[in-house]
């Protein structure tokens, strides 16, 4: 284990400024959402946003870093959520997650609880799909308080094609080899819902 | 009584970015809304924002010093609202209050007159409510320009465990302990009218 | 006639300001609209913007000085609609006036081509009209591009107790004394805009 | 052939500039979309973003020139589009083209497969169409993977009268003299599908 504390100071610059970022969008209201990345991968040790700061303020010391159940290795307090931006870096292999609370996403879990399908669209390429002839359905799961069952929901309803996963009534989760493409499949997840809104 | 002129440009320089971040929204269009924090409990006064400027070009001066009544103990003319302000501080404990207009909240206001009733909402978290199977109430009241009857409307009305209260026709009351926290429960009642906005 | 060259500077100064902030909001898109004020009343002399620049990038130099037929007495080419914010400012009375194309405009226009019903709403008082029991309309008129008829159908139709009218397929003209409560008055019409437009 | 290095430096300034504008209204998101300049006419050259880029944090040298077919001359990796960018420069005569993925055009594109009629607004004339009684249809065509067949398409669908062509499930083309008068179409075009997606 050699992650030393210039390095989470490091990870923690990145995700501030990333972070201020979704701010600006309205995507992380109040003290919502988390980012995280992946700063060593054996034993998993992630750098992930300090629970209950305004994202749009967050310092670069504003980081804790968790290993793979989420507990904090180092740095203050993290959200729960911490385990499972955890599990879905190893259970993805990516390198970077985004947990945002748009109002599109949870507005298309409620049109969509069974998965919101997509077809036909360029911006598919975004998130490495196909932009003709095939059907892709982001999935939408159950929310819960409990990281384990939510993170077994994330698990068995994941589409591998699809870098993204709906918690019904909650956000997004999004995530990617590094937190730039991270935060552009996040982008391109959110312009889809915003379209899929529009519809009548 | 404690309160110094410092601790007034203090408070009125905290009032002064708060608001800028808020017009930035759009929430206070033209001279709409005003801000308040609590710089003393006993007696009660309260930092107000000044009435008839734009709240996105307020100077730390741009605030008047109100009693328990929204009288102005020193500085300029404070809105009416100032006595609204002081009610809800003395009513609720809280240290800051925010009145901001939004069309989110006349619009679903008009949707639902009776209050807006949320539910399974992660984002309820951000207003201290649990986020599964319980039932909350965001009161709707009848707007009046008589500051008394309206917040007898707003004491009536309002749940203690929403910190925020939409006055029909107008806008938002929101609080909390802290300026800060006052702006986390406006973005995050915002953004659940938002949400609910959507509904076809 | 004492208008000097400084003077119009300060105008232009003044309305370049004005017209980034307007563009910011999506609310001159394209090199649409334009403002003025008022720099002599008798006789009467305006400064507008200068037509055909990008609304968000004028200089304190791209304004034009116009007699009240709209014809240019010193700076460059007036757009034609000067002569529709002279008239208004003859009219009402106006310090300044603000012509801005807002898609909430043109989108209402079209559902209430007979005029916008208001009523209720405490942002009326941002016009100086009461919040309560009293309905007031804002007017909407045929567009066209004969300035003297638009100006005719403006005096037909405007309510003395509105700033503003809505041209039909076209924006908004708001007036007020002075370059900022032209501004309060803009934001406020087409925040009562916005609200009824989320009407289904 | 006398396009310099300087020259490219210089167009590649001018895009990234227009690049960050549409990516801060939401219009380039992921890495979608891109810009071209014409930098020499004959033989047709044109400097186009760079691919894979983030259109917010492009940088003077993030552009590749392209000849005719879209196929670099210099610099880096070009999108496919390139060659379409240059087809529009060749078949309109244009000096600039945009290419941006608007939530508007593509929920637009699927309300009206047909093309998106428009008449009687006043901003039509942002596109040198008059503002009265006379119809212009935006076409729409199937989007391809192809260059060669979207370029077919493009050129069998285009109204001369109108700078700019919708993809159906995929975003905007639009073109104009200069990157600056292609901004301003853009932003016209944009504003008309803005309004059209607020019809009931």
């Amino acid at each position: 284990m050699t992650t030393s504390a210039p390095d989470i100071e490091e990870a923690g610059a990145v995700l501030a400024a990333e972070s201020a970022r979704f701010a600006s969008f309205g995507w992380m209201r109040g003290t919502s959402g988390n980012l995280s990345v992946v700063v060593s991968r054996d034993p998993l040790r992630l750098a992930v946003t300090a629970s209950g700061h305004d994202k749009g303020e967050l310092t670069p010391s504003d980081v804790v870093l968790v290993d793979a159940e989420g507990a904090a290795v180092a740095g203050g307090r993290p959200s729960a959520e911490a385990a499972l931006h955890a599990r879905v870096a190893a259970l993805t292999g990516a390198g970077a997650v985004v947990h945002v609370h748009t109002v599109a996403s949870v507005a298309m879990g409620r049109r969509s609880p069974g998965g919101i399908v997509l077809r036909d669209l360029e911006m598919l390429k975004g998130v490495g799909q196909p932009a003709h002839d095939v059907e892709v359905t982001l999935p939408v799961i159950v929310n819960s308080q409990d990281m384990g069952v939510l993170g077994d929901r994330l698990e068995a309803a994941r589409d591998p094609r699809m870098p993204a996963v709906v918690v019904a009534g909650h956000g997004l989760y999004v995530w990617g080899d590094t937190p730039r493409q991270a935060r552009h499949h996040t982008e391109v997840v959110e312009w889809l819902l915003e379209l899929e809104l529009t519809e009548r």
